[in-house]
């Protein structure tokens, strides 16, 4: 069993790559299956009902590749659709909100700020935090490699300065977010602790599976096989890593 | 026939309504069947494959509510997947590039600058234009309603610097550009003619259909129906037009 295991990830498209990435450096030796959605990313805008169906196809797609565990890598699904999830498998769901919940559940909430998709922010996942910062554009600024500079730093400003002075801690809740953490933390001039949710994922992956020993190679399927995905996993992945991709029928 | 004419017209999203704006303003009494693939939109990424596949998914819901002609509203789907669409259908197929080429073709097309998405600006169905930029980032700040202001303004100055002096005409290679024609405009000192295919478009729906009379009313599907699509509507027919909208299962 523990020599078959294969870890399920999946996520909307390259996003989940943050999550993988953290995983993986401190278990390298479990095997991952990869599925992103490329061919209907982004999710962060997607009604509920949308999400739902999408999410059940990624799962199925994963279950029939015999993966022993499932990680929801998307924040979007992750705060809408998680319990629709967990019904429609007898797999163990782990997700990227839970370990985040569990880590702050000390803190002084008023001081704890929160930036993600509309879907993200919108949805009751993140209990009772009340600073909501919906941050729609970053995403596709990530992907275009817009990681520093004028215009990074403008797009920054127009989402996070109503929170200044106001947070202590800033919960990173899109998968794309870590990538650019240290410009955000240099935006509140290092005042505020960053969440990643990807590291406190990995966190929680490793109490639960770090006597698995598998074989550490991994798979990865998309939905639509383009040519920019490499480019952009290379963003995400920091160029470590040479990874062969199979097309994804959901 | 003439009574029961109904124009299909498909797009990844809202952006097609660009169009449906321009061919009601001049046809007003034409009847329009309205198809915005919103739980995948944007298709601007996407392969040829995929983009195949949404594409004939899109004809067949069309031509499963009777409609009696299509149009395709998205230039990414124009410049990359007309002919399969063509070949796939018995009805009459418009889209948005052809009747541009028609417009330019006694030009200098080393002074015609063209900007798309990557799918559009990568094809050959704009020909032996030299000038193209792809700038991928607009349509989700558009859709976001940066319409105007300092960072739409450094968006096309990082994009279109380099037609700068170059160009006399500039194709807005995208369903949402004509939104911010005027921007653009300036951007360009007044100096660079703008061509939309929105209007070239319904200029040759015009010529084609300008004897057929039919009801006028409308009728507006998605793929998905999220709450944002009324206020983006919105922006794009300048809150002229009251819709009701209908779910498309694709």
């Amino acid at each position: 069993m523990s020599k078959g295991f294969k870890l399920g990830i999946f996520d909307s498209g390259v996003g989940g790559l943050t999550a993988y990435k953290e995983i993986k450096k401190i278990l390298p030796e479990l095997s991952v299956v990869y599925l992103g959605d490329t061919a209907r990313v982004p999710y962060g805008n997607r009604s509920i009902e949308t999400l739902k169906e999408f999410a059940l196809q990624d799962l199925k797609f994963l279950e029939s590749k015999g993966v022993s565990a499932v990680v929801v890598a998307c924040n979007s699904l992750s705060a809408t659709v998680l319990n629709v999830i967990k019904e429609n498998t007898k797999l163990p769901v782990y997700d990227v909100i839970t370990p985040v919940m569990k880590k702050i559940k000390n803190q002084d909430l008023d001081r704890v700020g929160l930036m993600g998709t509309r879907a993200t922010v919108k949805s009751r996942a993140y209990g009772d935090i009340k600073q909501r910062i919906p941050a729609p554009l970053l995403v596709p600024l990530i992907e275009e490699g817009f990681l520093k500079g004028a215009l990074l730093e403008a797009f920054l400003k127009h989402y996070l300065s109503d929170l200044n002075g106001k947070i202590d801690m800033l919960i990173l809740g899109c998968t794309h977010y870590p990538i650019i953490k240290n410009e955000i933390k240099k935006f509140f001039k290092c005042k505020v602790e960053m969440i990643d949710p990807a590291e406190t994922l990995a966190q929680d992956i490793y109490v639960n599976f770090k006597g698995i020993k598998s074989s550490g190679l991994d798979q990865f399927y998309l939905s639509d096989l383009d040519n920019k995905f490499i480019e952009t996993a290379n963003i995400f992945l920091g160029r470590d890593y040479n990874i062969e991709i199979k097309k994804a029928t959901l």
